[in-house]
């Protein structure tokens, strides 16, 4: 149960922190900080609930991470409905935070596309779903060789939040105007969620190409790395 | 004693450094350093000194950590007072010392709202006291949440102040449109009492929701997250 | 050969990631990540690879860094041939795959230079050949010296990854005006096989300065840092 | 010797890296790295190096460094000559090495001001001599209360290079528009060497109040910190 509240906790940070950077101070004018303020955002969420709750729950906040971790021999199949339920909660409860802070400001008239994740028409530079499914398939199966990896027995103690908080920051440097990057099937639901219509349409696949590089890479992990 | 001189010097360099930034350097023509820059001072205030004086005296810098270590259950009442006392005096100090070297610029006019904090008419970006009180409460629960966990005996030792750090830089990333972002009582203060007015009426704010999410995280971590 | 997949990965990783925020991210209007975004990304790819599969193969992910230990006493040189094609297939494979989602945007015309590396007339500022040599030659010269020295037995155990991904980042600070930035003679070669024309005829360039600049830095810190 | 050799090597790169990031990267149209960028240069030049050879050395790379550290009974009177011409030397030569670099641009016109340090009419947002004393004996003394306190026997081990780096980014972030940022009079010296003119007349500020300020910064560990 403790796990269930450390994942609750870490998945509400990584909405509120990631896509809150992105809704409130990203396109303020002049001094905005930009998809790379957006970018460190994300990563810095991943890296102090890794450190705080880390020891708790494994520190998924993600269910294409659960998923991977699954298929690379670190996680119970049995535990992966508890921990995706607790995420998704997270996830929409920090939405409706930030839904509740935005509606809050003098000049609101709407949310828009939230920090929703889109392809095609939504995708923020008019990437296709083409281009979408190859982004998100490589960009997860390269976060869950780095998660997987640097959590290893043989990697340096101490230092994988590190690792994976700064790999997803360069996973959103890479790729927020292919698709708003996903990679985290919970942190795109909560988002599209609030912002309806197309989005909602669009949301499949932040669930497939995410959850499918993430089985990849366990697979590939224990092919390849995992033991001498 | 020594304690205090801890808390004095880094509440000095938390203040001189995270609000000195943003006076001096935010909105520099063309190559300011804006809110990324400001938010990645915060944190490295912090970062640093819980590195250089934190095996003193914990490194708080901050009323609202101190009361939620209290909550926690790592800090003693009796030594609130002391604590909190350094810590305004070394805020305020380092208000001044901006201050000096504002007023020795050449076209030096005012220093208007300086760096201080504020909602309604005085947030940046117009958000209103609900926001504000909303936005510092998770901030610092959060925020709390982090230092109580990242400083727990079964997480990785040595790494707390890059967690404690970069979670005030993310902190920062988030919301810096909406308060000018606090989460620190004895930086709002020190700010209020030179920018006066206006933001001297909404200090309250930022004792009260800083301290009340601090308290609640002390609470939550105490009963979920810290023994097995 | 567990190694040469290592190798595989890592370079992919550190093509896809930091040539892809170039190409996608760094002129995005008003939010795009710049020159720090893509500098950070870089870095970030080794930081991250590094400490993921830095245990299985070492991590060079670069033939001027394999040459470069190599010269410091730390890489044999029967594997420099299987570590540096490894390296190439790679790069090459990260090349196709940010072809194939660039050429999968909607207003997709050419790829024009790519990521490519180049001087004279290809210089992003205009810097001469000589300029490029001397550039390309000291900054590989003193990213070996950090290699070598970050993961000297007598300094800190787990760092290295950060002071390497970090020096990158560094690396990529100072000069992506001068030369587009290399000391990677993969990544150079992925990126000129796409950009084609002019930018093949000044490969030769990435691969001799890096090479040369690692392979100075091996001698140097064999004689004078690596032992008492 | 080897010591000697070590700071010689790590000053280079320190001027190198951060006086080249801002003469060749700092203002770049559109994509440039601003002070964000100059900021993170400077600070990653002392994190790389230190974990490089700060094992050999101390890693100073600064005259005030090394003063401050003799103030706080951390290195000894006899080697602060050797230690501060090896700086400068090093210092000088990269500066050298820009200088060759940025002559072979093709529109190469002046040097300008290079990155040299300066006050009054010579501060890039016109403060005073009084205000470029105040700030950089502060900010010097605050980053050797950091090098000591974070070097100190009872500070978590090897994170040193990673608090002075990151302390040298904060100190840049402060204050580039005050003094163009010193801290360190051999960086001071070597761009002054080549900008000439006022810039060799404001020297002695970046000679004196740093090193001051170091000073002080190390009798104040000495008496309240270093020991229980």
């Amino acid at each position: 149960m403790k796990k269930l509240f450390a994942e609750f906790f870490g998945t509400f940070w990584l909405v509120f922190g990631g896509c809150g950077s992105a809704v409130f101070a990203a396109g303020y004018p002049d001094l905005g900080i930009g998809f790379v303020g957006v970018s460190l955002a994300f990563g810095l969420t991943v890296l102090t609930m890794a450190y705080a709750v880390g020891h708790i729950s494994g520190g998924h906040f993600n269910p294409a991470v659960s998923f991977g971790l699954w298929a690379g021999g670190k996680f119970e199949a049995k535990d992966l409905v508890g921990y995706i339920i607790a995420q998704l909660i997270g996830a929409v409860a920090a939405a409706g935070a930030l839904y509740l802070i935005l509606t809050n400001k003098s000049d609101f008239v709407t949310i828009g596309g939230f920090a929703a994740n889109g392809y095609g028409d939504l995708s923020p530079d008019g990437y296709s779903m083409t281009a979408a499914l190859i982004a998100e398939f490589l960009l997860t199966m390269f976060f869950l060789l780095i998660i997987l990896g640097s959590t290893n027995s043989r990697a340096p103690k101490g230092f994988a939040p590190i690792a994976i908080g700064l790999g997803l920051t360069l996973i959103h440097l890479i790729s927020i105007p292919i698709t708003n990057t996903s990679v985290n099937p919970a942190r795109s639901t909560s988002q599209a969620l609030f912002a309806g219509g197309e989005f909602t349409a669009q949301l499949w696949l932040f669930w497939v190409a995410p959850i499918a590089g993430a089985i990849v890479a366990g697979f590939i992990h224990k092919a390849l790395f995992d033991k001498e």
